[in-house]
């Protein structure tokens, strides 16, 4: 199916993708003083006594902003808030099918940090959690820890940390195949990008010692001097050894290769110099930096892609809707790392007795991922103690 | 019925007064290809070579914003922002009941105008139009001055405009009713917050001469101390002849009283110091200045309030639906004057044959209302030139 011509078509049909509908008929002046003046006056008085009240009398414990500034959407770049807005309402949708959350899709007409973090900020009572969507690096994680700071509800840099999840996921099972152990590997990845360093973030939470971060320009080491601010945090505690190369030169020898970036850019040359039983997550979309099969015939025991035509998709859908529907249950004021990672582990343990190189994540569609992973999530933030109820 | 305790209860039990919903099914790969990636790329990229096509491919040709800073909540006055989201809430599903419109409540945790208008300028990429909702006078006046000049979306603050339609409509036909002319008529009000403001500035633009406005220190005058800028410009062309004194010495000879304020503020002595056939419209609620029965009592020739349990409700439902329908058919740029009085025609219309002391206004049920002011409001935007199509 040619889906670009197909999916525009709908959306034509669709004319967007929600409808906001009440739960209640308004039919005559008993309903509509029930949901209206002069009944609703009460439950604003008990929320005006007790803030907290909103998440019991207003639709608040069930209700995540989806909001983007456009400046970095799927892989078309900047194109604008509001054509980023196809993007967004896509994203609620899935909220909904997959989690059962109300989403708002928003898109904010500025690229100044200051004033997206002022909107959303001051936004933060409409809504029990904030999903921010496909803003540019390294905008986004100044935006995304700046809100964390001001916001008293869980802020959520999905392309970062929904990414993030999914891959620590995948390496876990991965790691189980080839009998190796997080603590021992080298990993190196491709692509400074949002989802490149939260992977990186996330993977050191989990026990990654060893992990060399490449961008275009070859492997990020200290003292290198192009690098911006989250870039040399990145090079305070990766690449130790102070690498220098090129992807190909630094790739040699290690257990994991991890991309989110540019297509085509792994051979089959750099994948058999890899260590044995290595493992390969290319997930630049839609065309992956190394195709599953030529990575298999140069060696490679595992492979995940971000494609849904080969066995292990590694695709946030399997982490969003879980990751807030066990925010929003707890009533969490963050979304921490030891959810993410409560996360992760619940998405490798659905694996179970079936876990093989070709099925090393559920697929999207199975219904146990969003209870297991709320579960785990909601868990994780009453020990953390970010838990509200 | 005890309203506020039935509607309390109800509140804990829907936890929120709307649910989004998907369009469509997202059950398996195709579809979530076809709403999300890898289709849901090209009406992206159709957005940014022309963002009109976001009205025609996202749901902002149906969407509306409806937002609060809590400060000035049905008659509670400033709870809070989170404190005023199930008036807000209520408001969206009347959006959607009356005039198929999708609402999305917002409040925002500022008093600041220049942080509510640059919160609101941001996220007009979002949405069709903006109802601004239970916001104080006289900082309402300024904000929505304000947006007006910075979106290229509607601005409509309801508590004003939607409240003067309805007056105005009312006002129409109870003249026809006495027999007076809107030109030659002495009109006074009291209260001059959002609705009495815009009440004055409405009749005057459809052709009333003489009016005073009352506050709680008595008839407004150019030069008298103590105005706000919005009261200031009131007094510029208001009360020529510069009277002075109480609502009590003002109100002798009027024509009509209109209030928005004070609960038994207007006595049978008063009512009787009028001109012969006054017309009464006190709508402080739920207690009116005085009660209809005092009214007709003290030789009232028509009278109506904000109940719904006496006839001749004047209730911003009435207006609100049919005038965002009207405006975002026709993707209005602005709700201008000429649409407002169009709504009011529209709603004094329908009343047609079946005029009466008692029946001056449609009921709020009555299915013509939304269709009737809709297609007027449209009419009035493409004859202005702020419709876009």
């Amino acid at each position: 199916m040619d889906y670009a011509k197909e999916s525009l078509k709908l959306h034509y049909e669709w004319r967007g993708k929600l409808d906001i509908v009440p739960k209640m008929p308004v039919t005559n002046k008993e309903e509509l003083s029930l949901a209206y003046t002069p009944g609703v006056a009460q439950p604003c008085l008990e929320i005006q006594k007790d803030p907290d009240k909103s998440y019991e009398l207003t639709g608040r414990w069930n209700t995540v902003a989806v909001v983007t500034d456009g400046t970095a959407v799927l892989g078309l770049g900047d194109i604008g808030p509001e054509a980023g807005m196809p993007v967004m309402e896509g994203k609620c949708v899935l909220f909904h099918a997959f989690g059962g959350v109300n989403a708002v899709p928003l898109c904010i007409r500025s690229k100044d940090p200051d004033a997206i973090v002022e909107t959303v900020s001051l936004l933060a009572g409409s809504f029990g959690g904030i999903n921010l969507e496909d803003i540019s690096a390294p905008r986004c994680f100044e935006i995304e820890s700046r809100l964390k700071e001001r916001c008293d509800i869980p802020i959520f840099h999905d392309d970062q940390h929904g990414t993030a999840v999914v891959v620590a996921a995948a390496l876990l099972n991965a790691l189980k195949i080839v009998d190796k152990k997080i603590g021992d590997i080298k990993v190196v990845t491709q692509g400074a990008g949002a989802a490149g360093v939260a992977i990186i973030r996330l993977l050191t939470a989990l026990g990654l010692n060893h992990v060399i971060l490449c961008d275009r320009h070859g492997a990020i080491y200290e003292g290198r001097s192009d690098l911006n601010p989250a870039k040399e945090e990145l090079a305070r505690f990766t690449n130790r050894e102070k690498k220098t190369g090129s992807l190909a030169e630094v790739l040699r020898g290690a257990d994991v290769f991890i991309g989110v970036s540019a297509p085509d850019s792994v051979t089959r040359e750099m994948v058999r110099s890899m260590a044995p039983k290595a493992i390969l997550f290319p997930m630049a979309n839609p065309v992956p930096e190394i195709m599953p099969d030529l990575a298999h015939d140069a060696g490679a025991a595992v492979v995940g892609t971000g494609r849904s035509d080969f066995p292990n998709q590694i695709n946030n859908v399997l982490a969003f809707p879980g990751i807030f529907r066990g925010a929003l249950d707890v009533r969490a004021r963050d979304i921490n790392d030891e959810m993410k990672l409560a996360a992760a582990f619940a998405l490798a343990g659905l694996v179970g007795d079936k876990l093989a190189p070709g099925y090393i994540l559920p697929a999207a569609f199975d219904p146990r991922v969003c209870p297991a992973v709320s579960e785990a999530v909601a868990k994780a933030a009453r020990k953390t103690g970010v838990a509200r109820i």
